[in-house]
């Protein structure tokens, strides 16, 4: 029941998260399950995109050079003798004197080397959209043109979008869903992602019981095992498994020491009283690298190893657990999955409307309001007070060479949500 | 292949959008589904947290009124009668001149109204975490206290956290990992969220092939589909079905009528011409409500309804088709599922580097890149191109009131990706 010797700084506890939270390897992923996944590889077009000279406008494909001198005044007559549609190309040559009816996106035929233009155009007279669809124009079948064109003029060029052998996407590049389309505009129906990293949960805690469950006197409904596990997910690793363990050393010993994840991150238990096992447990079955940190709340949370995992040893207390989560537990997980370990919170700058108030030596975690566009920090914010991370809108970060901010100075308040 | 007689503009179509696009009715979630998902009902506490009085320190429990002038050299000896652990308390009364070891957390026995923390108290004159764990005290054990302590110090009271009846979280909220431990708290392990809308993508187009099919000549693999189902993800909506429909009417029609979605989204076959199905379908069976639209691209944009359904016909062309989805589709999906209609994309401001060119009368889409904190426009960005939105790291919005943004100038940015 003594306190920590002597406790981390904040940044020195960061420098052992990014030292150890290295991006895993790649996977192979569907495309339909690659939004927002982190390319593992370079994206290099194996085609031209598209293919084929195709047609930009619904018209008519020609021989520019013929189309010389055509005006309202003086049409031009040519001979139709046949039809591109997308998927159902005109197969033969365009010779002199002919045209071939085109749909937008449709292969431009052999032979011609530009579009006009459906209303620049008319068939034996009578308008070009009074034909039935698809239509076989007879032989006999002429149509006037009444504007002249240059070669290229209304026709998509081959590889106009990618030209092959292009870099793409590079590695690293977290997936919108364009890149998913561009990656299918290529041919390809698999990409090479980074592996999301696999996340064992432990809730510790006798007095704990699962929401849902019967109330008992004396007991406590478990608010971090859901928490972390959407926070988990939020920044992109997998919770392979999730267990309430009971306050036991040999309990807490086994679930921390199960093979095959990457990331063990424990609620509870890892300050240094009688009942706190985890952080003497990593010592002794791998390394505790940082125990007890220099920071408000959450300043009983450890870190370590143990076999090929990295360990977050987080306070009980629910305030306490989400901000040691995510300072350095969810900033490894990021960094696994390839991702930015910065925050994944909006940010602003804004006026400090009332104190927010600190002390020298330890960085403070506070809630705060944006009212009427300034910051306020919550009235009554304890660690163990989760209704102060949901009455917020978001927090500020006081450094620990600081005393806080006055009203009137400007500070950077990170957001729960985006912006409305 | 005549064109639109008249256009309607972007204004006309947000707003049929918002008096279609209603938020949906709620249906019930286990809390571990519900993170991003958007409250239906408010959420009201049925129970205080915590509910009883708890040690806010791992110390002793005592009655603090006995504590008075208690000092480093007047220590004040207590007989230590018991332990609370959390989930173990204590079941006895403190009386006069007793103390219980009490771990943070615990239930704060009866009698007891302050805990006085460790470090200010010694058992039978050796330090407390000397102690083995769970020890039984000897009824012979003495703790010295060194510290005086005021009624209520150190103690978490019962509902400090929430109080019953309290509104923990309103109607319209997106739930954040934290609201879910809120909820957690009070014994919730369900909660009333709205539906997400089911939604059926129906990709048009003979020429199309799916990624990953064999090349053949003359065809385009499919970048829509993939592409809308990542999208309609991202705004909370089920992909519920996603067909490629032959270029046919009849097969089109039939892929429209299908029950038992809300939104129906067509890719391809949007304006005019000959071989575009979808408008005239959506005329006949039900209400085209919008076709054409003042905007560059995406201007063979439709907008309906068929049945119980919203039908969005958009164009084929893939940035075309981007854009019409988050103008309107995109909006129609986020509202129904209880969002704000707002685009996702974080905003910034910024200078613009090199002219931005548009017409007057028609909304245009801009891909920008952001190069040294200046807009500038890509120069190749076509409604065919779609690599443009993928070099590009958002988009400028240029108002049909406005010929563009002279260099120098101010303009909004929406970024594809949050900010580095």
């Amino acid at each position: 029941m003594r306190g920590f010797a002597a406790r981390a700084l904040v940044g020195e506890a960061l420098e052992w998260v990014d030292a150890q939270a290295m991006s895993l390897g790649g996977e192979g992923a569907p495309l339909d399950d690659a939004a927002g996944r982190v390319l593992a590889a370079d994206l290099v077009a194996g085609i031209d995109v598209p293919e084929f000279d195709r047609a930009a406008m619904d018209g008519y494909a020609v021989r520019a050079g013929e189309t010389t001198g055509a005006g309202e005044y003086n049409p031009i007559a040519f001979r139709l003798v046949g039809e591109s549609l997308p998927g159902r190309p005109f197969e033969g040559h365009v010779g002199a004197g002919e045209a071939v009816r085109i749909m937008t996106g449709a292969p431009l035929p052999k032979g011609a080397d530009a579009v006009v233009p459906a209303e620049y155009a008319a068939e034996s007279g009578s308008p070009a959209h009074a034909r039935a669809p698809s239509s076989e124009p007879r032989s006999a079948t002429i149509v006037e043109i009444t504007a002249g064109t240059s070669p290229g003029k209304h026709v998509g060029r081959r590889g106009e979008d990618v030209v092959a052998g292009t870099r793409l996407l590079s590695a690293g590049r977290r997936l919108r869903p364009q890149d998913l389309g561009v990656a299918a505009s290529v041919g390809v129906d698999r990409l090479e992602v980074v592996r999301r990293p696999r996340v064992r949960l432990l809730v510790t805690g006798d007095e704990l019981v699962t929401p849902g469950a019967a109330r008992a006197e004396h007991r406590i409904f478990d608010s971090n095992g859901v928490m972390l596990a959407a926070l988990v997910a939020r920044d992109g690793g997998i919770v392979a498994e999730r267990l309430h363990v009971a306050d036991s050393r040999d309990a807490i010993r086994a679930a921390i020491l199960r093979p095959e994840v990457d990331v063990v991150i424990v609620s509870g238990g890892s300050s240094v009283g009688a009942e706190d096992h985890a952080p003497s447990i990593v010592a002794a079955e791998g390394e505790l690298a940082i125990h007890g940190i220099a920071m408000r709340p959450s300043s009983p949370t450890g870190m370590g190893r143990v076999g090929g995992a990295v360990v977050f040893l987080l306070p009980g207390n629910p305030v306490s657990c989400l901000c040691a989560y995510d300072f350095f537990a969810g900033r490894a997980i990021r960094r696994m999955g390839g991702r930015s370990g910065d925050w994944p919170y909006p940010r602003i700058e804004a006026e400090v409307g009332r104190k927010i108030v600190s002390a020298i030596g330890r960085v403070d975690y506070c809630r705060v309001t944006l009212r009427d566009g300034k910051v306020e920090p919550l009235s009554v914010s304890g660690a163990s007070i989760l209704t102060s991370t949901t009455r917020a809108d978001g927090f500020v970060i006081v450094p620990a060479e600081s005393e806080g901010h006055a009203p009137g100075g400007r500070v950077t308040m990170f957001l729960y949500d985006a912006p409305r």
